[in-house]
């Protein structure tokens, strides 16, 4: 099933189940106000929702609405957590070689802890203060869990992956040096992400869910011109891994976010990047100095995943950057 | 005033307003469900909880009832947003001598973005899963915001602070030098945090709220013995400092945690101090050998501040460490 959150005027937003073609909606109030409601009772919700999900997309929901995702809010417009794992070893391997990282290849995951407060929505303009922080994206896919409980093996995690969702990791590169170095992790450099309209239940990518990764391309233009198309099956550390790692020490609430990192493949002179760090990576490895300046004000940036038969999976993410006005104006 | 959360059944638990001696207390439903929802609706609900303190502590309050510390949950129990400092420079050049790195004095304040989906009651159990990660306790004191916007100078953010709060940071030391060194912070390193079990706005700390630091010394005992009693006022950086460097690039939302990091003196070997790491590093120096050990299952460590007429300010953390179930148990 597909699931999104439509404004309200609250934080929160208000549920609503949406048809696979993304065509229609249907407010799922009667069975949780919210997609975090729906999570912390996920035992009672997810068969209420799949069915009323049946009715609509079989043209028999009596409440249906016309769905635009234009208008929809992140799926999760807020989380309680959000880990974010660095799992594409092809991105990690060029990172180390740029910023001269010691970066072994290693048996545990990357993974930081970031701003979970507030997820744009996909359509949002993203106020930023300055170009001069080197304003970048990160494509990647993610997972919205139920609760897992502390210790639980990747096995066990894996059943707590309840939805997958498509987001955009903004990334401030020239405060991110800075940060890493202190070993606390980011807080300047890592802004609020962006989510795509559309939250989707793993069965939704049929065979593209395979091995607890997301076997799809992920489509991403900037400007407008293409920029990348990097597969996110590539993984090192699968999503159940992910949250096994997460999970050693405590539990993982219910909708918990787990991201995978900036999609990234090997061969990525091929099918590019879905981050300008990356592709300034390699143009200084290639050419002996990055030549690709990060973004600009009034740049745009859209991500997109398309499953085998052409369906879009998640809704796109479609975002311009803005300065951010003063604070107290 | 003073704040506290009573459990209810719900996540977060029912919002209480407590009289200045910790004695009485009363329902504050009729103004604000939760804390989480008071600092929301701030500019509406302050005045009106400001009132109700007053009539609970001149004894005019109906509804008022006995106020329980050991039964009150933390006065957040679940925060959207959780932001550690490590402002106290004793301690931080102390842990670069122990743990060998590069801490140069530094304009920008260390800060990592913690677990915040769950604060642990004051007298909870705290569960764990292996006394070989380095159980230790970490002693602040921290701040909460109402909506702080984006790029706000410390003097702006300073308007923000609504409540104090005293907190242990649990920390897991075997790990946490492992994540360190990945630049991307911790996640198994730092499980979840404690609260003291009242909130308290600044006015209530008097000639203590100082310079926006908590000029108090934090008492902590380990197993009933007195471990230190490290002043709160010697940070390096203050809290609307902390929130400044915090909001560079992000609003904090309302229902931010930010933390002072473990209190620390540079007399410490005369007041002792907030962490067993601490000690360790002190006898490392001293003695050229780490002789404490971290924690074991069954011990317990007590928190308390006290103002200088004698009045206990938060109330006390007081929680033994016990061994997690195994998951799925």
């Amino acid at each position: 099933m597909k699931l999104a959150t439509l404004p309200d005027g609250t934080r929160d937003g208000r549920l609503v189940v949406v048809s696979r073609d993304l065509e229609h909606a249907v407010f799922a109030g009667d069975i949780a106000p919210t997609l975090q409601h729906a999570l912390e009772h996920w035992s009672d919700s997810a068969a209420r929702l799949g069915t009323l999900y049946q009715a609509l997309c079989a043209g028999r929901a009596p409440e249906a609405m016309a769905f635009d995702p234009g208008a929809a809010l992140a799926p999760l417009p807020r989380a309680w957590q959000w880990l974010d794992g660095s799992a594409f070893q092809s991105h990690g391997d060029l990172m180390a070689k740029v910023f001269k990282i010691d970066n072994p290849h290693s048996d545990r995951p990357l993974m930081y802890q970031g701003l979970s407060d507030r997820f744009l929505a996909p359509r949002e303009d993203v106020r930023l203060p300055s170009e001069a922080d080197g304003i970048d994206f990160e494509g990647e896919f993610g997972v919205i869990t139920d609760e897992v409980p502390m210790g639980s093996s990747p096995e066990a995690a894996a059943q707590h992956i309840r939805l997958i969702v498509q987001i955009n990791d903004w990334s401030l590169r020239t405060l991110a040096p800075i940060e890493m170095k202190t070993g606390f992790g980011w807080i300047q450099a890592k802004p609020a992400c962006s989510m795509a309209p559309v939250a989707v239940t793993p069965d939704e990518l049929g065979a593209a869910w395979k091995d607890g990764r997301v076997a799809l391309p992920l489509k991403v233009w900037w400007n407008g011109r293409e920029f990348g198309a990097a597969n996110g099956y590539a993984m090192a550390f699968s999503f159940p891994q992910l949250l096994a790692h997460a999970a050693r020490t405590r539990r993982l609430c219910a909708g918990t976010v787990i991201g995978s990192g900036t999609v990234s493949n090997e061969n990525y002179r091929e099918v590019g990047s879905s981050c300008i760090a990356e592709r300034r990576g390699i143009e200084l490895v290639d050419l002996g100095k990055a030549q690709t300046s990060y973004m600009r004000f009034g740049d745009t940036v859209r991500m997109e995943a398309v499953l085998a038969d052409g369906a879009l999976l998640f809704g796109a993410i479609d975002q311009r950057v803005v300065e951010a006005p003063p604070a107290g104006s």
